[in-house]
């Protein structure tokens, strides 16, 4: 018997409220973390990761900057494995961040990292893997295990762990976290995702947008359709957007935006018109949007990981639409090792 | 009568060894500005930019990181004017880098960022812009004026510009550099070109790669080719590639690949080796490849100010070939004003 196309992506979307639950639940491991972080007293933050986590380490950079209000970067593991940088590295925390641990630049660059003076924290959902040993912290994402190639539980889950660690950082409540189990739960079960679907089946490519804390779910939407779907996907900050790649768009153009609540949902509103005076096809997605309308009771910086799920949803099954076994993409491995 | 398309963007793409040989004989200006930055003694240093200038920006990373050996990262304007984060920005060099100096997002993170105790650079091609003025100190790249939508002879001089810094902060000889006029000059003949103009004709999307000083300029490749051939071109790390966008690759999907000389080239690869058993239509740039041979005695940091050259030259003339004017793209201004 042929198992059904994407049980398993399926299978661990759904999850997804049952293990934010359950990470919810370890605040204790999370705020002992924090407390060695606070101890370090880091004035700068690098953060490092590929695929997927990448984009959960750029929701992590928008938190840092603006929370923490600690500079921020983002750091390509090639710096230290290809090029062999030994930057000083004293005052920084080094977050490195990967589902599987296992990739062998990441574990490279933050043995490297922890050398060279960085307080480092590796965030995974494999505790005895390889980075969770070589960091001198680890936080456990506590997401079960992921056996789809296209990872969807554990980005929610690195979403909301880093959340958590830079509340906590913060010295601030995570009650406002809560509701959020019980808010993917009610986003799951949206009707919507089957139009878009129908809407995207015999697309050849897709501009993806968003702005501010938008901007990773865009990105990881586009990532999760390439993957699946096979679908070109390419995300744009609104602004970026607008300086130079706008000229791609003509009537028609197929372009997913991704609206948060709050500063972000407003920066991206100018962009929304251009986009609609050029008669592109655009799907909003986002809090009072017909497309797809998400609730608007889930403060912006918690919002992507709500966000997130539907557009899962929609990278599953417009796959199977088209064919495809995303459980099974061509090409691809759960544990990609690049140096 | 009717002007012949592209030709501002043609005649700017040939100003390129004279505006780089300009901006080398102002080694004495970048000298005293890497005075005061030396002053300051700066830890780490913040980029901000958009569009061409954020490729800019993230070649001067890999300078940053890999040269200087301080911890580097890319910042996005709507950190401070749409979220008003206030970071502690003591010890922090913040370089923002734009051809106008006329983005208000960019002038006002700057004054931002001069405020919460950064010291503050500009790299504009206008000395009398907003930008220059808001900054503490001005970096001019001297590459005269620019009429053409599409930033060539910008870019290059950006990226030398924050070579000749680099070098200059790193105590360095600028000597290496003093063939890269003529260098470029060698490579806006390639007959190549227009191979690659033919491969692209009726091309809908196209994947760009490169590693390390390598993958900037496939972004700027990428970049061009959507402003003036309305080209969809998505560029990728090749590390990233392999992380999940692989499972778009099908036999025949386009992939140029730009290969530097030194580490970049020898990350790379793999990747090319996974891109030819994928059977992608592969268009490979760089030393001792034939779709477009580079030449071999360029440095790996400075073979971005020459690896773009012939890749201008083919988003012009691809933009041509498919009937567009590459002087006026559709939807774009010079200028673009983002909040």
């Amino acid at each position: 018997m042929i198992p059904e196309p994407g049980r398993l992506m399926a299978a661990e979307i759904n999850e997804q409220p049952e293990a934010l639950g359950r990470l919810l639940d370890a605040e204790a491991t999370v705020a002992a973390i924090a407390g060695r972080v606070l101890e370090a007293r880091p004035r700068f933050v690098l953060l490092t990761a590929r695929g997927t986590s990448d984009n959960a380490a750029l929701y992590a950079k928008y938190l840092v900057e603006t929370v923490l209000g600690l500079p921020a970067g983002l750091v390509s593991p090639s710096t230290f494995t290809g090029y062999a940088a030994r930057p000083d590295l004293h005052d920084v925390l080094f977050l490195a961040i990967s589902q599987s641990g296992g990739s062998p630049d990441l574990v490279e660059s933050t043995r490297a990292a922890r050398e060279l003076g960085a307080l480092t924290l590796a965030v995974t959902n494999a505790p005895s893997s390889a980075l969770a040993q070589a960091a001198e912290l680890h936080l456990d994402i506590l997401a079960g295990p992921e056996v789809s190639v296209a990872a969807t539980k554990t980005y929610s889950s690195q979403l909301l762990a880093l959340w958590m660690l830079v509340q906590l950082l913060d010295r601030a409540s995570l009650r406002a976290a809560h509701a959020v189990p019980d808010q993917v739960a009610g986003v799951l079960g949206r009707p919507e995702v089957d139009s878009l679907v129908e809407r995207l089946v015999d697309a050849q490519h897709l501009i993806t947008t968003g702005r501010g804390f938008s901007y990773p779910t865009s990105c990881e939407a586009a990532l999760k359709l390439m993957e699946t779907s096979y679908l070109m996907a390419q995300p744009f900050s609104g602004a970026d957007l607008l300086h130079g790649p706008f000229a791609v768009i003509q009537p028609g153009t197929p372009v997913l935006a991704v609206v948060s609540p709050g500063v972000g949902g407003t920066l991206i509103e100018p962009v929304l018109e251009r986009l609609r005076a050029a008669e592109a096809d655009l799907l909003v997605v986002g809090p009072g949007y017909g497309d797809l309308p998400l609730p608007d009771d889930v403060g912006e910086q918690l919002s992507p990981i709500v966000q997130i799920a539907p557009l899962q949803q929609l990278a599953l099954r417009l796959a199977v639409r088209r064919g495809n076994d995303p459980d099974r993409p061509r090409g691809l491995r759960k544990v990609t090792e690049t140096l």
